[in-house]
């Protein structure tokens, strides 16, 4: 139920983002949808493409088309007043990307995936969707770019399977991955730490 | 048969309008060639993809690729006469989504989905070849700026699950669905009648 | 063995190509990682949405994303040298088309799919890791423009199907497909022989 709550609440934050970037493009009240859709269930619809879980999720759980549709009309109509939810919809964000990537950690392991592989379903899954909506608006990937956004569920996945490791309770490893996620994404927000860029010197 | 023939037509009239778009980005021979067969088969390819069902159809139905390289070339050579063929492309295209819609309908009913993921999946079939091919063409996607293509989908498929209410033998329903589709399609671009636009009027 | 090397080999060679675009558009460290990714095994994971062979075959074969690593550390360190492996590079990536050229067509024929459907996935494998690059990149796909990459493909799978109408051990039908691709493919850039752009020579 806990899961359940955290899973809805960072459908919403992930649809709105969509919403205001579809926005700035000035697409009409279908293309908002669509990208607000794809931001929220992009990741996870590539990762069960990936493995093969088909019908994908979103198929067979109502639940997410609803909450997307609800967390649209809302954005839309309270569009000026987004700003006051700023810090809300941030931290939705962060802990969502915490647990989508536990997500796609444990379906890559329920489909014996190693480590290394879970890892990477697990950041396709939390960091995939924003990649899906930056295509479909005809922008480079922000998270290619300047975001360190799929670094920290690497970070985060990295350290879930080394607390496996340690004597402890599998889901204490769990929610300490997630802490991992939600901490390191704060404290680079905050102190604007960013991947750096690589240039080409020289033409080949 | 009679629905074979719809979609070969509309497997054409796909085509044709990839051909159209590809060659305004000054495509070569092979460009043009896959923008306009993902324009035509593009959409149901993401059904199949997403409901899980492989090989995708056109890998199982040559008829696609034969008749796609037949439209192409038919396309390509006669590019300075299409004007005369306008009108029964855009028939063609209009009879072809309603067709497309329906068929999605029916085949997320056959994976046991709810009515409204199928009608998200029929609306997928019918309006997804013109997203992908947009995407290859490096444009924002037609369908979420200015064209009322996807709604009509949607409505064409909340009406056939609104006409099963009724009474009337399914074969009916199925018919009276796609006539919705064609007649609204063809009442909005008449009538120039689109979705609004959405602006953020304020920065957030 | 022999094709493992090859297969490595290849590899490496699209990834650095992956690594070059990358660093034209400015990416982080983490978005040269992805485009180098997609471009050396996106037309596989392609290939293997499209016929349903899931898990697609990277998170199978962890071989893949340590090569990408490593041939995505050495390109970044190397970047002002990587021109002294240029003729190497060109080398590796036409090997690598023709051999991916013909895993894909085998790969087609594993699941009885039609000749010319072989000859489209086989092209697909080879050649659509580029497509999806570019895309990322927010270009057009070089390959639609002015690349005769494709179409090296498609003639190498056809001349597959050719030799093995002859009465020859179906390995050496391999190997001189392979061999056509190649061949093809050098001649076509030593003597900047293009497919034929095609203009729009009047509005419709």
């Amino acid at each position: 139920m806990f899961y359940f709550i955290i899973d809805i609440l960072g459908t919403i934050a992930f649809a709105i983002s969509g919403v205001l970037v579809a926005m700035e493009k000035k697409l009409d009240i279908f293309g908002v949808f669509i990208i607000a859709f794809v931001t929220a269930v992009g990741g996870g619809t590539l990762r069960d493409i990936l493995i093969g879980s088909t019908p994908v999720v979103w198929l067979k759980q109502p639940v997410y088309i609803f909450t997307i549709l609800g967390a649209v009309a809302f954005a839309v109509i309270f569009v000026n007043h987004l700003k006051y939810f700023r810090k809300s919809l941030f931290l939705f964000d962060t802990i969502g990307i915490g647990l989508y990537t536990m997500v796609g950690i444990e379906k890559g392991l329920s489909v014996d995936l190693l480590p290394v592989m879970c890892i990477g379903i697990g950041t396709i899954t939390a960091s995939f969707g924003g990649v899906i909506r930056d295509i479909l608006c005809n922008e480079i990937p922000v998270i290619f770019r300047k975001e360190v956004y799929a670094t920290v569920c690497i970070l985060g996945g990295a350290s879930y399977f080394l607390f496996r490791l340690l004597p402890v309770n599998e889901e204490y490893a769990h929610v300490a991955a997630i802490v991992v996620i939600i901490v390191t994404r704060i404290l680079a927000v905050k102190f604007h730490i960013a991947l750096p860029n690589i240039y080409r010197r020289k033409s080949l």
